[in-house]
């Protein structure tokens, strides 16, 4: 299971004042700190980079490669930014992401042809919306996969995410529920492995007590371990979470256990 | 999901002394605490209780009823004791429990006709040995549940346990693997629904941190309860464990989410 941090965002204030100032070094010293607590990928959010967006996305790109050759998730939704970004990109790298709104599937998911790297595909509806439950999930990862497969991509590029929503939403719990289903019959619906990603600080959007958020993503994150996910994207600050993450990967192998494997 | 404290046990030296002198005091502060952490139902557990089995397993009941009407687990091999124990239960009461061994058949699973109560059944083998994987388990739940309804009791009556083991054994990771399939498949097995029980707590048997021990049983829990077990007994001290198998009941659950349910 794949641990990529979603600590990287501009909607931290110091993330986005020091992508604003090409200032290297809060930004580097978030990577390490992420770096720290066991990660395997790091996700690079850097918001709607209204101006300078191919120059600030290569200085992103160039300034976590200083400190890591791990892999780099690229997340904008802008496709000029998203192309400086993999232009700059020495280290494994993947696309995240595109979906079934005409736009993504027009600008972004070529790019992922041209790179030749892999990227994820949100099961969202063509308007953008999340769909509203299981089979509707099932429905769009269908056609997903068959843009996916018409761009002449090999599936093995494909990483499939069926989008965790707030708990707080109506119908927040049913969701989730069912994005746990998906994950497990996927392999079946579309008739071979792709692989899976999350999420997972989605589920926690919204104001409540910091404790109760950690217990509830804690709660959650080893049924989508169980439910076969294939990368989960979190908050690498809540170690305890990473290390459940972890800890989830023991007990689902078929290693001889040792204590040492638990962080 | 209930959850059963597993803390009072002859196995800790101040309960063991507790029950050595009818010193009620130690015993109702443990169960206090257990209550405390928001637990269920509590198992007793006195161990082998070789002189003054009756007198010292009633004391055990009665001592715990006067601090709570929850359900009680009587734990023990000891048929004479556990008489005695139901005896003097007036809360809801568990027999904790028979398996296919020939004594236990003949000795325990008669009480639970004789009270009326419902009553654990391990998957054990005839000869008291863990089945070594997840078919052996299966085999043994259709006999062990043959069983039981030969003796004329409601299938409502009998909970399952299919014997988490430790992780550090050979096999350990399978074998809990194994658990989890027996858990999700037991309901076609059986033809019916059939709850089910775990001890969480023989995951970590052996000597480890202890923050080790908590963060692999916070990762295989969600585990448990997204596979669809009734009943988890733990150590209630580990306070996040409890909170953990409270989120699960509110993920898994057809509420509508708020933030007051997570402790």
């Amino acid at each position: 299971m794949l641990i990529v941090a979603d600590n990287l965002q501009a909607a931290r204030p110091d993330i986005y004042k020091a992508i604003e100032g090409f200032d290297a070094k809060p930004i580097q010293e978030l990577v390490v700190r992420c770096l720290r607590a066991g990660i395997d990928a790091i996700d690079i959010n850097p918001g709607p980079l209204k101006h300078d967006a191919e120059k600030r996305m290569a200085f992103l790109v160039e300034t976590v490669q200083e400190v890591t050759g791990k892999t780099l998730f690229l997340d904008t939704t802008n496709p000029v930014a998203l192309e400086a970004g993999l232009k700059a990109a020495k280290n494994p790298v993947v696309i995240n992401g595109f979906s079934l709104e005409p736009k993504k599937i027009e600008h972004i998911l070529p790019l992922a042809g041209k790179f030749g790297t892999e990227i994820v595909g949100y099961l969202l509806l063509p308007n953008g919306h999340v769909p509203p439950g299981y089979e509707e999930r099932l429905n769009v990862a269908i056609e997903l996969y068959t843009v996916f497969q018409r761009s002449g991509l090999p599936p093995e590029k494909l990483i499939i995410d069926p989008i965790v929503v707030p708990a707080l939403w109506e119908d927040g719990l049913a969701q989730n529920q069912a994005v746990l289903s998906v994950i497990q019959t996927l392999p079946d619906v579309l008739g071979r492995h792709v692989r899976t990603m999350v999420g997972l600080s989605n589920l926690t959007t919204g104001k409540a007590p910091l404790e109760k958020k950690r217990v509830l993503e804690m709660a959650y994150l080893p049924m989508l371990a169980y439910s076969g996910v294939s990368a989960i994207l979190l908050n690498a600050f809540r170690l305890d979470t990473v290390r459940i993450a972890r800890s989830c990967e023991v007990l689902l192998s078929s290693k001889v256990f040792t204590w040492q494997e638990i962080p």
